[in-house]
């Protein structure tokens, strides 16, 4: 099941626009296009009169005309225009999302409550001038909380990513912070090999990481990675903060957005690329990972599952999804 | 389900000769082969011995025979031949379905009633030398119900065939008659633009246009499509006739069996051919968007629907599918 | 359903070394590799700690080491080493399958009962030096029991194997005998056309042939096939045995392993090789039918069938394994 009243990612800025994009978002399908004026839009991506994607179509001012038999729809989902038919019925509608654009992401919320734009995390960094910033989007074949467990259990670190952005710190310090909305986890490492991507930009080889990594359902993971090489009275230290949003598309299957983010050298684009290009062959080989775990649960989704001290954030951020999801159940119950 | 108890068109005649040809029809494996002698041969897919497809096998003589072990049966399905077996099992036959060879098709009757072969559909314009025709099958990864509504409002044309074989004309006259076996509706559009492909045969700009589309079940549409160019008085008048028979093959699938005739400039090849490439690219165009509504319908076949005029006719065939559902869901209850 | 309690071939010899090697048997995900003295190991591919596939790993000394954690797993299934844990729980291990190295096969038994080694088919021909040996593994599309029956019934070869190792024996005489733990079935058939791949190796155009089909449960088929030439006084006898071992994948497919042995020529490079391409063409032809017949199947699996005196063996072993997986059932309910 997914947990409807929650903000979630849609889509990057930057792919929407003047052609419907369809997007299917938790189990459900939807068209992001933007109007006229730029103000993006999401609405079921299922035509109410015959049950067409919407995205099969194209704009006509700031409505979104049906491939097939040309019904309009305007951004609020009223249908506007049904060629041939004289009186529009009024149940001739599809469900129009909320939507906000902030942070470089289109926010969609699908839930039954209102929508309340504070409640959207809080990824400023993605565009303030104080900070520089990359990332992109992508198509993970697994559940959405096998990545949320994958990021904060970063153990697996120096196993996945023993060629990218690996470290041996299996002695690293754990602590776990839960409170209301949201579970934190900081993972401290001293004097541990610097890793190879670091290395590469002319670090000592020794450091210390500092990570922190705080999930907040729906489904957010914000990363901030403190290293500091161990070079001296003039050692660098440099942070890192990535925004991790996990949407789902589907009970096995989910976009993953993400983006780097520094406040260093901010005019470096040979940095800026080397961000980009660094963490995504590392979370190309999580979403490896990912899939063949998927694949391995879908055989037996029964199949027991043994936990030590390195899995408690992941245990606390599953059982604070279940209870929400309990709650949800017990809500559709009563 | 399926409607079993109507003739449907197996196959277009020139398909089959003394190779088997597999087809799946209204979900049960078929093997269509001619003897001889010339006449066509519907055969149950499957050898009752150890389930092989017979499809797999060779024609010798009059008979199928198997590729696994042999087993050859002959046109009324039953085993001739079983090598090594001194006695052939008298439960040892394949089921033997009616096929008739009329108006360039194979008809087959799957049904448990008699076969009748004066309730085939009448397209004898295919064969007639008084026109000229062209047509082919196309595969069609949606229900037959969604072609048949396709067929029967008409009103997609401006949208889906814009290019093609599109004019607008919504404000066309629509008028429908129910009688028994047969949904009637006549789309009746003057002074409306010529439709590109007329155009591009030297037509005026402007036209009238009377449609007529008349379903029968198990699956039939006869379209014929009357155009009148207003030009004064030569205007130029030309009247087509669409046979369309839309053979289930799964509950998502269906075979497309179209011709195209007409009743003038008879050994116009080029005309054949113009005919041919257009209405086949205008179907492709049906086929894409049909495909698409299927999807959408898989998701969530529940998802409401809101009905306007211009469906009357989709409607009304509908209900009489359902009422012969209703019947045969009847008939096994009692 | 399979049956556990039998040894089964889960790989040959030469395909396991110090690469974890992924496998399905019977259902389950296993992963294969050698310890460092060469012993065989085979573990259950799904780490119990968040489920990755031990498979995706690598070995570290006699432990496979998952991709994801670093969790590492010794020949036993133990976990014995848990990255950033400072006591591995107890509960931490995977299953380990006993298995044993034999006849160029490594062989593994899955079930609950106690593995006696004593109950290994005998293949010994697979390594006897007085006998030469080809073979592979081929992937089957289609449950063991149609392999089975594919090789207990060879009617089938004057058809499926016209062009390759067939012969019109419709004629053969077929005796049946059903032991304790067996079925053995015997076809004799005198002065038949030579089969064309030893007419191609100059025999004489007639032969006499003598095969026997011996099925053991799990999945084994041992054919013995004795042919002498139609030539006189000097007539050329060649004896082949073909084992035959067939491991359930999934309950439509199954791994093929067999391999040819000759107890004649043995230095004959040439001829080991013609064998090889021989049979692998024939049983081509073979996986070919299996595939279509297994689709067949998978339509209706309700269809009846109806059996032939040439079916006799095959149907001895179907019942064995019915009674076999009755006994099993009832010990689950009991």
């Amino acid at each position: 099941m997914f947990l409807k009243n929650f903000w979630y990612v849609a889509a990057m800025s930057e792919e929407i626009g003047r052609e419907p994009l369809a997007r299917m978002l938790l189990g459900e399908p939807v068209v992001l296009f933007r109007t006229e004026a730029g103000a993006p839009v999401a609405l079921e991506d299922r035509c109410i009169h015959r049950r067409m994607p919407l995205s099969a179509g194209k704009l006509v001012g700031d409505a979104v005309q049906c491939a097939y038999h040309g019904f309009e729809f305007a951004a609020d989902g009223a249908c506007v225009k049904a060629p041939g038919c004289p009186q529009i019925p009024r149940a001739a509608r599809v469900r129009s999302y909320p939507v906000v654009e902030r942070h470089r992401y289109i926010w969609i919320w699908m839930g039954d409550e209102a929508a309340n734009p504070d409640l959207i995390a809080d990824f400023h960094e993605n565009d303030d001038p104080a900070w520089a910033r990359c990332g992109i989007l992508m198509p993970v074949r697994a559940n959405y909380m096998l990545l949320v467990e994958n990021l904060l259990d970063l153990s697996h670190v120096a196993f996945v990513h023993r060629a990218t952005i690996g470290t041996e710190d299996s002695e690293a310090d754990l602590s776990l912070e839960r409170g209301p909305g949201f579970v934190r986890s900081v993972r401290k490492a001293d004097n541990v090999p610097t890793p190879p991507h670091y290395r590469s930009r002319g670090f000592a080889p020794m450091c210390n990481q500092v990570k922190t990594m705080e999930f907040r359902p729906g489904s957010f993971v914000v990363l901030t990675i403190h290293t500091t090489e161990l070079a001296g009275p003039n050692s660098q230290s440099i942070r890192i903060i990535l925004h991790n949003a996990l949407t789902p598309e589907t009970e096995t299957s989910c976009h993953y957005f993400w983006s780097t983010c520094r406040d260093f050298a901010l005019e470096d684009e040979g940095l800026t690329k080397f961000f980009l290009d660094v963490t995504t062959r590392a979370f190309d080989e999580d979403l490896h990972i990912l899939a063949l775990q998927q694949r391995t649960i879908d055989l037996d989704p029964s199949a027991p599952i043994v936990s030590v001290p390195s899995d408690a954030a992941a245990i606390a951020a599953r059982r604070m999804v279940d209870e929400l999801e309990a709650a949800v159940r017990g809500g559709m119950a009563a």
